[in-house]
Parts: structure tokens; sequence; C-alpha cells
């Protein structure tokens, strides 16, 4: 990242002075401000500014001055908390007084439509040398040196870092990590993100030595294609977590194809993480479980999970769940069996979970765990429901013992619950051993602990495997003046804007080595005959015949396919009934093509993305798209290895693979086609929207074809 | 309910005189006992009972005695922690002393293989007049008179009352509770259940005036049959949420047939849920929420949610989590937006969520609650995301005047997080508002409000319906000797136990009204050709000829299925190729039929669960059922009202309404198909699993027919 990016952080987190700006008196912002400030142990100077230069009520020691060109010594960080229409002053007096950071906590810019006011502000802050957290932020913390330069909650120490765009999920999460016992090394809110953002700080925070992890909340992102290498880079390093608003599909917009109405926002979203290897949060809670799960543990090297556990219930319930997430709650085998019943008293079952029963000690506890982890699972659930009676402390010492003598094979724990085990808890989490409330949630974290790992491979490989060119023979962009189709199947480049016409389509594609089933575009019944009979290059019954015109879009829903022609006659006297069905809408001639046989519909889809760019989309056709929206999408290019696993991942993937009886499909050549068609997206920016749909997918080693072509332009922006 | 079981339970609870059985020494559970009877000011008497007459140290008002006999006065309820051997000598000394119940908690009875240690505990207890709880069990609680005998958190007051199988999840979910803030009206701890169980304890709770809302968890249910009315007619009484554990399918046993292996266990317990209007929890906090949200709000009248909110994040990722759960989180109508607008400060966010921003007041929260229900929506979720320096108070009042002034209506809070909102979170409970940790679990509860009611009007309806009648002329149950096969499309009742001949199944439905398409049973290769050319009752080609052998079991996979025969000589040619294919394995001849065409295929099956007894099953062939398991399960029997909600329930229904220009099926038919074979499989108790695969459904109007009939029969328990 840039030297003076990094400078101005350096500066935001570890400041020798702050000045704080606006009304200093009780129940203002400044003044709770100077409160975090200066009652946490942070060892800087705190100093006030305002027009009186009046100093906080009851912190003698604090300085105030009248302007901030007037603070004597330099200032690190400024952070504003003064009405709107005075910020831009106070970032250029902080700029003069050597800040080269403000915290812009006031609100009232973008986020009620004062934009100019906003730009106002963000050009005084270039003028000044002053680089802006916020406006309308909750500031920003620091564990390390105590810095709480906000008046959300003061979360405890801790190796996650936490950055939002929301202040208010800020203030809940911070409130939430403090009951969950979950500590922060630094958090940042930076709310309308006039200047710097996720991407800096993400940057910044990959390279903190004191945070482990990192988690962010988003809402929207404005520029996918400048996060995304960021994302991935900085999840690379260290475990990254996000929780992303806006999931269902409320509002999403009208789309004018499959691909575009399938590939939704939150779909494009989950690609773009799952790329860039970002464990997703469903909601803030998770999102301090994992916190938790990664600051505390390796990953799992598989997904076989050992539950131990002194009680039926909880235990099951873990399994139940650990199960619909993924991981293998597999039964011990025999001799492992045999073993633990030499080691633990009679009444323990010694299935999976081992319920150690209410007579668990430390010493059987310890061992359950170390014989189950030893050879045959990769994590562990340690599972204790006590009483007020009962002292777990013994059984949390059993489990770091375990933990200590497996270092690296991740252990858990869900000591239940509440004041009985609090102190339990308490010897657990200091020894670095992560605690959940309920099992449910312990194995959720533990599931995403290895997804990570998962995600990691596919980009590592991705990253290594090199893309096979299909590259465009005109060179990539190059493109068609406006409107000048050229409908005679010698189409290499596209029009600017809108539908393209299908044979177009058809002629663009196949010149670029996508497989169609043999074909003509045919503009009279003479030509349509010549097709079928010329000795040269005869098309073979049956055929299908499509309409071409710019005016029909649901070409089947009107009559304008005609299929199972199975002589020259039928099609010249398709042609004709063509011809008087579309005579009024701009009828541009047929597409004749060999009909395909035995094929198992698929829908292949690309888009652009106004966010991350293009994506790819891959499918079952007909109802499983239509109904069930059971489609894979990913961020293009794709390889094919990475088209493999979209199908796999699909609820229709048996279909593919060949179920009672029905021949496995050729996935490997779909899978190749999806990999160029993604990289096809990617060297035409000029695509908005593309639907191969049907692609007809033959039996395997017999190819797949593609059988109808839609393809939507718009001018890349 | 009966008398003595009332008067044990009232002992149970509402005891004078409690003995405690065991060594009462320090650190035995007798001792926890005892401290936890008499320090949470229960008025009762406490004795304890031990050989050597030893009191417990540290309570000098405890009388001890050497014999339950000795203790002078009546003795109410007795607590058993002694050894299992002990503890049948305690239950006889417990009723000589007037007891008419024990609690034992005492474990190493049949969950241990103890079984005979057990029955003679329990023929014990029926000699002495003592009725059990237990053994096994972690004791019982009951709020109204401070009662506490069990060793577990003791729980704070409240209107929901919990009974659990598991002694560990009874400790679990205490502990929770009292973290969360959710109190219990009473408590019990039922073990091993070798005498009262949750049929007991749920018919005394639905009338018990202290507790509004019941919770279960269960582990196993013996005796469905006996269950289901009770969870019926409580759940009618009082909102009764359940936890199962088990969910997971991987000890699924082996089925024989489709429905079997898809009308799974944990579907059963599903479809008993829902028939008895109980509303499932997932876990033990999702449990909890539910007993807040049951214990303190009225069901919404619909699905519309609004939100209300001072802080942007929470608020969308709720409305996320809700429009999931099937909310409706809809845009206020322009009219109630400019009522919102006129009454609320420029910067508000006139959405749903409606978002105040941080400057929220008391006020505004107020009237934008109340302005948002009054017309437009069902239910409201009122989230404030607070500071250290926010007094959150006004807040929650505000909440509670919207909730005073539309009291109809629900209103649920969000106040995060943790110390900052204590004591607004105080405040809104102690007035009967339920407070959430998150926006998600709070949309969660509303919904599952709302579902409960849609749940209790189709019990309702299913109720006030007349079932119609289909049935069995030779009376229900009535059965043929085994082994006697009457193949010659004359049977009116099935065999004992066993694979069904096809032919017989067929004549036994057909003979019950149910449609097929017209067919023949033939022997030999003359009747196959008389079928299609006797004059009076001629087979229509095509044909469908399907090879009948007590010893094929998958005729299609085995070449015992031919279609499309179009002429006699191809039916005798046919009948000559399955005789020879089939020589060797006990061919019986060929079931003839009409080949259908043009029908939608479908899944109808019946199955008799161990648990529940009789279900029933519908769902679309092929993938869909064998690939996405997706299928609706109900116990029987059905009406044709549930069995549309059956189809509508499926992913696949769009299937049967009719998508992209394919006609709409005879849905009408197939419901009324699914409700008599629902009818069947309760006068036929001798079913154990019967597949329709396929149901061939027709456009509207055409009906729908039977093409596959597959029987397996077992003698009734």
């Amino acid at each position: 990242m840039d030297d003076k990016v990094r400078e101005a952080l350096d500066r935001l987190f570890y400041p020798r002075t702050v000045a704080v700006f606006g009304s200093a008196r009780e129940g203002k912002i400044a003044h709770q401000i100077v409160t975090q400030l200066t009652r946490g142990g942070y060892a800087g100077r705190v100093v006030v500014v305002n027009p009186r230069a009046e100093p906080p009520e009851g912190f003698p020691g604090v300085q105030a001055f009248a302007t901030g060109c007037e603070v004597d010594g330099r200032v690190d960080l400024a952070v504003l908390a003064l009405p709107a229409q005075f910020a831009e002053a106070a970032v250029r007096e902080s700029g003069a007084a050597g800040a080269r950071v403000a915290v812009v906590i006031t609100a009232g810019f973008a986020e009620v439509g004062n934009i100019d006011q906003e730009r106002r502000l963000l050009s005084a802050a270039r003028q000044s040398g002053v680089r802006l957290i916020g406006p309308n932020c909750a500031g920003i913390m620091n564990s390390a040196n105590s810095l709480m330069a906000s008046i959300e909650v003061r979360a405890r120490p801790g190796r996650a870092a936490f950055i939002t765009q929301s202040g208010a999920i800020g203030g809940a999460v911070l409130g939430l990590a403090d009951t969950r016992g979950v500590g922060f090394s630094k958090f940042v809110s930076y709310g309308n993100r006039a200047d710097l953002g996720e991407t800096e700080l993400l940057e910044y925070l990959a390279a903190d030595p004191e945070t482990d992890v990192i988690a962010v909340y988003f809402e929207s992102v404005t520029d996918g294609a400048r996060l995304l290498p960021v994302l991935a880079a900085v999840a690379e390093a260290k475990p990254l977590i996000a929780v992303k608003a806006g999931r269902t599909s409320t509002g999403q917009r009208a789309a004018s194809s499959h691909t575009g109405s399938l590939a939704g926002d939150d779909a494009v979203y989950a690609a773009a993480f799952r790329k860039a290897a970002v464990v997703r949060a469903a909601g803030i809670e998770e999102m301090l479980d994992l916190c938790e799960a990664f600051t505390r543990l390796r990953p799992p090297a598989g997904r076989r999970l050992a539950i131990v556990t002194n009680s039926g219930g909880p235990g099951i319930l873990a399994a139940d769940h650990a199960e619909e997430l993924g991981l293998q709650v597999a039964e011990p085998s025999a001799g492992l069996r045999s073993t633990l019943r030499e080691l633990l008293s009679e009444r323990c079952g010694l299935g999976n979970p081992v319920d150690l029963t209410v007579e668990a000690t430390g010493s059987n506890f310890e061992r359950a765990l170390r014989l189950m982890l030893h050879d045959e699972y990769d994590a562990a659930l340690a599972v204790n429901v006590a009483t007020p009676f009962l002292d777990s402390r013994a059984l949390a010492r059993a489990v770091i013992a375990a933990r200590d003598a497996l270092p690296s094979k991740p252990i858990a724990a869900v000591f239940a619950a509440g004041t009985v085990v609090a102190e339990s808890v308490d010897v657990l989490q200091q020894a670095g051993v992560p605690c959940f409330p309920t099992g449910e949630r312990a194995v959720l974290a533990i599931a995403r602990l290895r997804d990570r790992e998962d995600m990691l491979a596919d980009a590592r490989r991705a990253r290594t495997v090199p893309r096979q060119a299909a590259r465009d023979p005109g060179g990539p962009g190059a493109q068609l003046p406006r409107g000048s189709h050229h409908p005679l199947s010698s189409v290499s480049t596209l029009p600017i804007a809108g539908l393209v016409l299908e044979p177009d389509g058809w002629s663009f594609l196949c010149g670029r080595g996508f497989p169609f089933p043999a074909h003509r575009f045919c503009h009279s019944r003479e030509e349509a005959a010549r097709a079928t009979s010329d000795s040269s290059s005869v098309l073979r019954f049956p055929l299908v015949m499509k309409v071409v015109s710019p005016e029909v879009t649901h070409k089947s829903d009107r009559g304008g396919v005609m299929v199972g022609l199975q002589e020259t006659a039928a099609v010249t006297r398709a042609f004709d009934e063509m011809a008087a069905r579309f005579a009024g809408a701009s009828f541009r001639g047929v597409l004749l093509a060999e009909q395909v046989t035995g094929g198992l519909e698929v829908i292949v889809g690309i888009k652009r993305d106004p966010v991350f760019g293009p994506v790819v989309l891959a499918g079952l056709g007909g109802v499983w798209t239509e109904v069930l929206h059971d489609a894979a999408v990913r961020l293009a290019p794709v390889d094919d290895e990475e088209a493999l696993g979209m199908l796999g991942q699909l609820r229709s993937a048996p279909l593919l693979s060949g179920i009672r009886g029905s021949a496995p499909r050729d996935t490997r050549a779909l899978a190749g086609l999806i990999a160029r068609i993604s990289l096809l997206a990617v060297e035409h920016p000029e695509i908005a929207e593309l639907d191969l749909n049907p692609v007809s997918v033959l039996p395997e080693g017999q190819g797949a074809l593609i059988v109808d072509v839609r393809i939507i332009t718009a001018p890349v922006p």
C-alpha cells in the first residue's frame, strides 16, 4: 500500500496527540470522546478545540484551544465531533497543526443528501494533506495503546480486528462482543467512506502484528474490481470474516436474461467472497463466534469431528448440526472403541459423541479427547453441562491438557451455562481454548475453519494453473460500429448496445471455437432449400428452424421455433409459415440447424455485474433454474477445474453424473465450455448478459452443443 | 387425565413436606438438594432420610430419620438421591409415609442396561401407590412456591414451563435461561421415564394456571399414538414448543420402498408436530427465544412486519432474515409514507425499516411504531443500538407506549447490546415487551408466532371437515390367510406379510375405487392375445407389459417392462420374451395395461411409522424425490385440503400448476387420491409400506391414474 496511507493509518492508531474538535460540555459527543480517551489508559496527550477554548468539564488535565492552529506541538489525529458546517475548517486547521488523518464522527453529509458538503470536506482534506475516516462514523479503537476515539462500548483486548461501514453495527458488535467475551485488537467505523475505506484498512490490518483475524461488515461496495484483489490478498494472509447485509432479493432489479436474474447481487457477493476465500457469517453473533474460533484455533486437516461430553442431549444436538454443515461425526473404529472401553468407566457411551455421563472426571475427559483425536479425528468438541455444585475447572484443565498434547488439532469447548461455568470458561479462554454457548454454534465455527482451507486451496490452484487461451482473433474489445449487423454469419465482433441478432451471436461464438450443431442462416426459402440439398455441406435431417427478427425475443412462445423437419419440402413449407407469421415483425430470415437429440439441457451464462465485473453461471435448464434457482455463480474467469466444482455444487448434479440407468454426461466438455465462456466475459466487457440456453450436453465423450444464444451488449462504463 | 395422576402431580409441585433420601454430607447430592430446597424461599418442611439419620451439615432446621417410615407427619414428595440398590426400599418407605410421588435422581438403571432393577423399582412404586419421576433425572422446580428439588441452576420465575427427557439439557437450558433473562413457571426432568413422562406432564401443565407456554425437549418417543392427541390438545390450549434431537439421518435404517426411505424418522416427527400445531425449535437458544416471545406476545394477524430502528445495519440484517422466514417487510404505502414524513425529522429513512438515525427520540420512536402498526402492519420490531452515553430508557418507554396504544399487535425489541442497555432491557421486560439480542433472532420468534396460527387453523379445519369415507367393503383389517394369493384380480384383502404381487395390489386398490388404466393380468400368451382382441372389453393400443414374479422387484432394471406395444402380434411376442427372460424366476405371467401418455409422474405412498403409525407421502417422481428428496410427509389421514397443502409445499409445485406453457395438472384429482390412500393407511394397518410410483397426473379435469403399485405388508405389532 501507499506509504502516505500507511503513515496516515499509523498516526490514526498510534497518535501521540489527539485533538478533539467540538463543544466539550457534558452530554456533548466531544466530551464523551474525551471521557473514553482519558479513562481507559491511553498515555498520549488529549486536547480539545472549540471556538471559546472551553475545556471539558471534569478533565482538568485536558487543555482547550480556540482553533486547531493554536495547539502547541504536533497533532497526530484529529477527531471531529462538531456541527457539519464547521468540519471543513476543522480539517484545514488539523492539517496546519500537523495531523495526517481525521476521524469525522460528525454526521449530516452524503448520508442525508448533502453530497456537496461532503465533497468540500474531502477537498479541504486533500488540500491540507489530511486523510479522512468517515464522516458519519462511530470512531476508532486500538487495544494496543488503549486508544478509544469512539463513543461505543470499549472492547476488551483481543487478536481480531473489526471494521464496519455502519456505525450502528459497530456499536451493536462491540456491545455483544463484551457480553460474549470476545476481544478486539482494533476497531474502525468508516461511515460514508468519503476517503479511506475497507480497502486501505484491510491492507493495513493484513500487516498489523497485533491482528490475527479480520472481521468486516459491508453494506455496499462501490468498486469491486479494486476491492477483490485486496480481499484475496488479505484473506490469504489472515482469516477474513465478512457479514454482508441485504442478502434477500426484495430489491432485485429487473434483468433481461435468465443469467441476469439468476445471478442476483447476493449470489455475486457470495461468488466474490468465495473467490477471495473470505468466510461469510450470517449475522453478527455468528461473526463473533468465528472471531473466537479463528483467533484461537488452527484449521482442522479434514472434516472428521469427535464429540466428547458428560451429557447426552447437548452432544446429540451438536452432532445433528455438525452433519448438516458437512462435518463427519462418524463412529469410532472397533479398535478405538476397544481402547476407549479399557480406559473409561463401564457406563460411558462409546460412540460419537463419547458420553462420559455425569460421572465424567477430568482424567477420562482428557483421555477420551486424546484417544479420539490421536488417530481418527481432525477436530474435537468438548461439551460439559455443569450444575451449581460441580466445579468444572477440572474438566477445563482436562480440555487444555488434551489440546497441549495434540496442539495441531483444534479443540473447542461448550461449557453450559451461565454463571455456574463462568470461572472454568475463564480458565479455558485464558488458555486459548474457544468457548461457545451451544454445541450448534461451536460446530458451525469448526466447519468454517475447514471451509476456509478448502476455499484457499481452490484460490491457490486457480492462481497456479495457467488459463487456457481462447482469445479473440480480432483482439479483445474490438467492436463493430453501432448497428452494423453482419447477418451472413461473418460476425467477429459485437454491436455496441442492445440485443444481438441470434445468427450474429452464433457466428461470433462459432468463430471462437464454441461448439454448435451444423447450421445456416437463411434469408429466403431458396436458401433454406439449398441448405438441405446442396451436396457440398448439406444439413442432415431432422432440422430445427428458428425465426430471426430483432423484434421477437421469446421465439418459442410466439411459434417462432419449429422442430423435427424431416425433408426439404417441410423446410420450405416451414419457411413460408414463418415468413407469413412474422411478416410485420422485421422478419430477417431463419436459422436452420441440425436437431440435437439425447442431450441434457443446461444453461450457461455470463453477465457483467456493476460491482464485481464479469460473472459466469451454470445450471440445469428448464425447471431447475426457473423453479428451483439451482445455479452456480462464480466471478469470471474460471478454469476447467473450477467449472467442474460449479457443476458439482448443483443440487441437480446427479442428473449430469447419471442416475437410474441414464448415461453419464460429458461434464468435462461442459466444464471446458463454461471455462471458455467465462474467459470471453473477461475479454469482451461489452457483453452485458449472455445466455446459452440450452447447451445440450451429450453422453460422456460426445461433447456439448450450444443450441440457443442470447447476447445483450451495453457500453462499458 | 386420571385423578390419581393429577393428585400425584399436585403433590409433586405443591408438597408440604419433602423427604430427601440419601447421604446428607457436604458434597453429596442429597446435601445439594437440601441446599436448593431450603435456600430459595420454599416454605414447606424438608427432612432427610439416611440409614444413620445423619442431618445435613449446615442446616440445623432440617431433621433426619433413619427410614422413611419414621418421618413424623405425612410426606408428600420423596426425592431419591441414594445409591441405586437402595432406591426400591426408599420408594416403599415413601409410600408408607404417605408420599404419592417420588423424584428419582439416582442413576444406574435402564440407561446403563440395568433394566431389571428399573422394573423392580417400578413394581415397588406400583405396590406402594407411588408414582415416579425418573429415575436418572435432574429433578423438578416450581416457581410458584420456590420449590427447587434439583441440583441445577434455579430459574427465575416466568410463565413458561419446561420439561425434558435429558437431564443435561435441563441443566444447560436453566443455565442459559438465567443468562438470557428467561424465566420458568415449572421445570421437570423426567429421565428414563419409568413411570410418568411427557404425556402426563403435558396434560397437567396444559391446565396449570401458572403456565402460559410449554417447552419440551424430546430425544425419543415410544408411544406416538398415545402422545399425539395429547400434544394436539395441549398445543390447542397453549403454545407448545419442542426441540427434537436426532434430526439428521445418519442412523436412518434401511427401508424397502421409496416412501419408506423418504419418510425418515425426522420427517415423521416434523409431520407429527405440524399435525399437532407444535412449534419446533432448532436448538435450545431458539427454544428460549420462543419461550420469551410466546409468553409475552399475542400472535400477529398476518405476516406484514414493520421495523423501526435508530441504526441502519441491524435493521437491514433483521429485514433480510424476516423475508427468508416468510414474513413480509414491504415498504409503507405512499399515504403512510407522507404521514411519516410530516411527523418525523427530515433525515429519517422512510422505508421499511424506518430508520430514525442516531437522532431518534422517544417520541418519534413511538410515533413511527404506532403509525406503521396502525394500518398496514401486523407486527413490529423496534431496534435500538445504544452507546454507553445514551440513556435508552426513553426509547424503552416509547416502545412500551406504542404497545399499550395497540395492544393487539405484537411488538418485539432488540436493544443492543450488553451492559449499556441492561437497564432499558429490564424496563422492557418488566413491562412485558420481549427483548432479543439480535434482529435475526427476534424475527424468527415473530415468524413462529404466526406459523403456529397457521398450523392451528389447519388442525381445526381438519377436525371439522368430515372425512370422505372410502371404506373397505370387506371391513377394515380383514386379512387373507398367509400365502393364499388370488392372482386372478379378485383380491380384496392383503396377505399378512411380505411383498404383494403387483396384480394383487392393483386388484386390491381397483376394488376400492382407485383409478387405474384399463388392464389385465395374463398367465399365458393366449390370455394376452385375447386381452387385445376380445370384442367385449378390449384393451386399446398402445399397451405396456410388466412381468409378474415374486422374485423380480426392480422390473425396469431387469428388462421386465416393455412399452409401446402397438398390435396383438407385438403383445404375444413380448409375452414370449418375458416368459423366456424370467423362466427361472417364478414367472407368473404379465400385467398388461393401456399406456398412459401426457401425464406428469408423481409418487404417492404410505408407510407405518413405528412411533406415530400411518403416514402419507407425496412428491414428484424421478429425480425430484430421488435426488432432491422433495416430498411432503403428513400423518395419515389427511383430507383433500391438507393434501393440496402437501402439494403446495413441494419445491416442484410449479410443475403441477403448469409453467412456461405446460398444462396445469389435475391437482384436485391427485389430492383426492392422496386423501383416500391416507385413509387406506389408517384402515389397513397391515400395510407396512406402499408406493404408487408413478401416479400419472393428467391435465386439469382429466384425473390421475396409478401406473405402478408396490405394497409390503407386515403383521401389526
